[in-house]
C-alpha cells in the first residue's frame, strides 16, 4: 500500500488538522471530530448538519460554509460518526430555528443520527431529518436497507443550504431537502476497487479487463461485472439505469462525479457522452457539475447523478456558495 | 489499461466536447483545439494565453475565465500544441492591448510559443512571453533545458490574470508574471507512475515499496528513489528542497497539489505536515490552496509550490476569479 499518510489510525485527525490549516474560516475540532462554520450559530437561521464515514472527500467537510452546511461530523473511514459528535455539532449551529440532519442511507448513519436527534431534542434543539437514498443500482446492500445515498447528497446540501441561508423556516427547508432527494437518482461504475488505509489492499478483486456496474461508495457490490467498456457505453448504461427511475419533471442538474482516482480529463469525456445521450433522448439539461465530489478514496470510476429541478430549485442552485469544495457567486 | 475513454486517439477532442457541454461560458473549438472566454476580446484588456500538452487537467483549460486566462491551447497528451493554435487563440483574445503568453519550460512548448509569437507579430498582435520554470528538483530533464515549469503556472496565471483584469498594460502584466515565477519554487513526489492512453502501461516502473522524489509532471525522472515515506517525511524532504532555493521575501502562498490519483483526504494530511513544518521554521503563511490543479493523468503523488507574495500579490490572489477550476469572490 502506498498512501500519503502518516499511519492508518491517524488519517482522520491528520486530515482534519490540514483542513483547519487550509481553511481558517472553519472551526475544526480535531478531538471532537466536528467541522463548523466559524460564524455559527446564526440567529434565526436553520442549521444544516451532515456527516458520515470519511474517505468520500470533499463530502461532507468540504461543503461546510456559506450557503451549504453549517457543520459536518467526520467518522473514521467508511464508518459512521457517533451520536455525540452529531449532537455537539447540532448544538453548535442551532441559532434557535432548529437543525436539519442530512443523512445518507447507511444503517450506521441512520441509527446514529436517530440517537443524535434524541440527544438534541433533550437539549432543546428542534431537529428534522432527511435520509438521502438516490442510488438506483441495488435495492439493499452490504450496509444499507433500501437504496444507498450517494451523489444526491451534494444536491440536497447545496439546495437546502441555499434555502436555509435565505431565512426559510425548518419545515420548509426539510421539505425542500426531501423533494431534492426524491427528484434525484444516481448510478456508479468502478474501474478499480479502493484501498482503505486499515486494510492496505483493494477492498474487492476486480480483474484487469473488467469493470463493475452499480458500485457503491464503499466498494459495496454492484449489479454486475462486464468486460471493459468505452466511455460512451458507460454513459449509456448509467443513464439507462438513472432515467428508468427518475421522476418526470423539469430540466436536470447533472453531476458527473469522479470516485477519486479518475483524472478530470476522463470525467469530461464522460460528460461529453452524457450530454450527447441526454440531448438525443430529449432530456433538457440545466447545469453540469464535473469533478471529484463524492469519492471512494482512490477508486477509479465515476457516478452520474441527475436531479429534476424547477425554477425554484435552479435559483437555489445558482445562489452563492462559499465552501472549500464548492464556491461561486459571492 | 482501464480508462474512462472511447479511444486513445480521441481523448483530447472528446474531453473538449465535454468541457464545452459543461461550461457554456467558454467558446471551445474542438477542431482548432482552442478554449476561449466567450466575452473575448475585451477592448483595452491584455489577453492571457497559455497552453501545453494535456493530461494536466484542470491546467490550462480549466483556468480560462474572468480574472485568469483568456484562452488555452490544449495539445495532445504530454505534447505541445502547435504554433497555429497559439496564434489563433492570441488573435481571438487580443483587444488591442497585446497578449501575454504563459509558457511552461518544456522544449516543445518554448519553441512553438516562439514561432506563435512571430505569427502574432506578423498579424499585428503585440506579444510578451513569460517562461515558467519553478521546479527545483532537477536542472535539466527529459523534455527541458533548465528547470521544469509546474505548479507555479497556476500562481502566474491567477496573479497576472487578476492584474490584466484590472486594466494594467502589457509590460506591467508581463513583469508581474515574471516576478511571480521568480518568487515561486516547486517540488513533486510520485507514489505511482501515470499511464498514458496511447502507451497503455505505466510510463516508468516504480516498485511497490518505493517512491520517486523530484518527479516531473510527465513522469520524467526525479532526483532519487527511496523506500516509502510518511506524509511528514515527504513534506520535510519537499520543503527542504523548495526552501533551500526560494528567494527571501513576504509570506507564502502554498499550493498543496495532487497529481491526479491521490485522494483529497491525503492532500489534507500533507497540508497538515506542511503547515507544521513551515510554522516551526518561521515561514509566514498567507494562503493555502489544496487540491488537484496541475496533474499528471492518474499518477498518485503530490507537489508543493511556494510563492513569496507581498501585499500587492496577495490582493491579486484574493481578487475575483471565475473559471471552471478556480472560483471565488464574484
Amino acid at each position: 500500500m502506498k498512501k500519503l499518510i502518516n499511519a492508518p489510525d491517524q488519517v482522520v485527525p491528520d486530515a482534519l488538522r490540514g483542513l483547519a490549516a487550509a481553511h481558517p474560516e472553519l472551526a475544526v475540532d480535531v478531538e471532537a471530530r466536528t467541522v463548523v462554520r466559524r460564524d455559527a450559530p446564526r440567529i434565526g437561521k436553520v442549521g444544516l448538519v451532515s456527516g458520515g464515514g470519511t474517505g468520500h472527500e470533499p463530502l461532507h467537510a468540504g461543503f461546510v460554509g456559506f450557503g451549504m452546511l453549517d457543520a459536518a461530523c467526520p467518522g473514521e473511514i467508511f464508518t459512521s460518526p457517533v451520536p455525540d459528535q452529531m449532537a455537539s455539532a447540532s448544538q453548535a449551529v442551532d441559532g434557535g430555528a432548529g437543525v436539519l440532519h442530512i443523512v445518507k442511507n447507511y444503517t450506521g448513519d441512520v441509527l446514529n443520527f436517530r440517537l443524535a436527534a434524541e440527544l438534541c431534542e433533550d437539549a432543546g434543539v428542534e431537529v428534522r431529518q432527511v435520509v438521502v437514498d438516490d442510488d438506483v443500482a441495488v435495492t439493499d446492500s452490504l450496509y444499507t436497507a433500501g437504496r444507498r445515498g450517494t451523489g444526491a447528497t451534494l444536491f440536497v446540501e447545496k439546495l437546502a443550504g441555499a434555502l436555509a441561508e435565505s431565512g426559510a423556516p425548518l419545515d420548509q427547508v426539510a421539505a425542500t431537502a426531501r423533494r431534492v432527494n426524491e427528484s434525484s437518482r444516481s448510478f456508479g461504475v468502478a474501474l478499480t476497487a479502493c484501498t482503505t488505509p486499515a486494510k492496505g489492499s483493494p477492498t474487492f478483486d476486480l480483474p484487469a479487463d473488467q469493470l463493475e456496474l452499480g458500485i457503491g461508495i464503499h466498494g459495496e457490490p454492484g449489479r454486475e461485472r462486464r468486460t471493459m467498456m468505452t466511455a460512451a457505453e458507460i454513459a449509456e448504461v448509467s443513464l439507462d439505469a438513472v432515467l428508468a427511475d427518475l421522476p418526470p419533471g423539469g430540466p436536470v442538474l447533472v453531476l458527473v462525479n469522479g470516485m477519486g482516482g479518475t483524472p478530470l480529463q476522463e470525467l469530461y469525456i464522460l460528460c461529453a457522452e452524457v450530454d450527447r445521450i441526454l440531448r438525443a433522448r430529449g432530456v433538457p439539461i440545466a447545469r453540469y457539475l464535473v469533478g471529484d465530489y463524492v469519492t471512494s478514496l482512490d477508486m477509479a470510476g465515476c457516478s452520474l447523478t441527475l436531479c429534476r429541478a424547477d425554477d425554484a430549485l435552479l435559483r437555489l442552485w445558482d445562489a452563492p456558495v462559499q465552501t472549500p469544495a464548492l464556491r461561486w457567486g459571492r
